[in-house]
């Protein structure tokens, strides 16, 4: 099924079951009035929301037009955004440009940061930017929403609390970055709000896309118009969504509606070189970040900008037929 | 004006106000179901609250007894748990005991980093621990509870979105601290559920001790039954509440419930030099890993061991005629 936040001027929304077309909703309030209300019950919860989007694909209920620009990201605000990095190659992208090694142990022990939560941007919501010499970039990646984990679940049993699944613009500001983790601390202010794609969806809707905990379709991340990125979710993920929820579970429960994403995501190029860009053929980029990286180890320059008032991100995927999946974020940079 | 969250089996508790003497509460439910509900709305809401406050201050309305152990952490889950380092002296210790010096920008910069907030533990809940290894430790610290604060605010309008303030214990795994600050991120594993004091006050329930954002009190620490802690939360504060809510809100606004924590409490000896047991007539230390500084630095070993199943930890403050402000946080260590 495939979940929304209608944006109806609360805090939190109020939740609607989404056609699996995008086109049509009906108000599941009856059910539960949040989707954290709905994660927080999930057991009894779901299948009544299941029925309701059998009614919604059958045409048996009254819908509304849906409008993913009416959407507030899935969960408007949540208790946990835990970011994890999957896609090795965008850390050894990062590496490689200061001439640094990837440690063996990125490959067993993944990277992970607890990322703010308390208020995420709409999908086609502003991404505000007090100075552009904060170096604002987007990151396309995955996440997925969990019910109630136990502390020290295994991997295996992970899986099964992985409920829904959406994409992110996961903001971050690169200028900000060095000097916030030469504290030691990791990032704050570096990682302003993230968007959330304007439909969740439960994994059954990828199909056989939905394979190992991983997501096997390109992300498509478009920058000022142009196609920017198209790296397969399902191509180099060192870990899967479940490996990141038993990782973050490790010494703590995470409560329901907790988020886990995927980190960037990044292909390698043929032969395990950097990728190419889009235009020559490549799965070019999910990030400004990437592709800065790979100037600077041609040329010793980097040459792409980060991102200024005016700049446009869209996020989104598809299925193998065309049709998007969870909606599009689409935001544009605006000075404050 | 006191405040706590009653545990009647729901996620978040019902809000109750509590006397100012902690021995009575009455239900709040008519006003604000929660205290996230009332954070959400408090602009209207506040103001009902203290007029239920007085008449429970004056006996004109029926109450129940008020049992600390009843009571959850007053946000039971919060959108936002940052913790700053606002006592220096804290961070110039560990870093002595390995023979670094404390950046000079550790002085105008705070150190912050962004906690899991999915689920705090209760202030008599027993803190789960899965491997001795692990190297449990308690941190006595205050925190404050903020409403909306805007992007960019200023250090001054920063103390205005102060609403509430609390004991935390910020429990810290000092085993996986080093392994998971070298990967660059901060901290995950390392940071398990906090908890919070049984009772959140307005800043006017300090009285003078409510001074330049700070709490001139000492912060009272017991280890396994013995004052291990006394350290004045007032001295040695580089930073106050308000600096550190400035510091959270520069590059994105802050929701409301969001809470911001002091870092440990901890206070320099005579001369600078560390701090004295409590039995010494010192100030002790608010966390385990101060005094295995200190006895690093006088003898090139730690002989104090971290917490083990058993173990247990209590944080209070008193006013000063000795009356506990906040309630005490009383949690045992137990194996999982």
């Amino acid at each position: 099924m495939k979940l929304a936040s209608f944006n109806d001027g609360s805090r939190d929304g109020r939740l609607v079951v989404v056609s699996r077309d995008l086109t049509r909703c009906c108000a599941a309030g009856y059910i539960a009035p949040t989707l954290q209300h709905a994660l927080d019950n999930w057991g009894s919860v779901a299948p009544r929301l299941e029925a309701l989007y059998r009614d919604v694909e059958h045409q048996a209920v009254p819908c509304e037009r849906f409008h993913e620009r009416e959407a507030l990201s899935p969960l408007p605000r949540a208790y946990q955004w835990a970011d994890g990095s999957a896609y090795i190659n965008h850390v050894a992208l990062v590496r490689k440009a200061r001439g640094a090694e990837v440690p063996e142990s990125f490959y067993h022990d993944p990277l992970m940061y607890q990322g703010g939560s308390d208020g995420f941007l709409a999908p086609r919501q502003d991404i505000p930017l007090g100075d552009v010499a904060w170096g604002c970039d987007m990151e396309g990646e995955i996440a997925c929403i969990t019910d109630d984990v136990p502390m020290g679940v295994g991997k295996e049993d992970a899986a099964g609390h992985i409920k829904l699944l959406m994409l992110v613009n996961d903001v971050s500001l690169r200028g900000l970055i060095p000097g916030e983790l030469a504290k030691g601390f990791g990032f704050f202010q570096s990682k302003p709000a993230s968007a959330f794609s304007p439909v969740a969806v439960t994994p059954d809707e990828l199909g056989e896309a939905w394979s190992g905990n991983v997501i096997h379709l390109p992300l498509m991340v478009d920058y000022n118009g142009e196609a920017f990125g198209r790296a397969n979710a399902g191509v180099d993920a060192t870990f899967s969504l479940a490996d990141l929820v038993a990782h973050a579970a490790k010494t703590r429960a995470l409560g329901a509606g907790t988020i886990i994403g995927s980190g960037t995501v990044s292909n390698q190029g043929p032969g395990g070189d950097p990728g190419k860009p889009v235009s020559e053929g490549g799965a070019g980029y999910s990030c400004i970040a990437e592709i800065r990286m790979i100037e600077h180890i041609a040329s010793g320059e980097a040459t792409t900008p980060f991102m200024k008032p005016g700049d446009t991100v869209r996020v989104e995927m598809r299925d193998k037929d065309g049709h998007s999946i969870f909606g599009a974020i689409e935001q544009t940079v605006v000075g404050v």
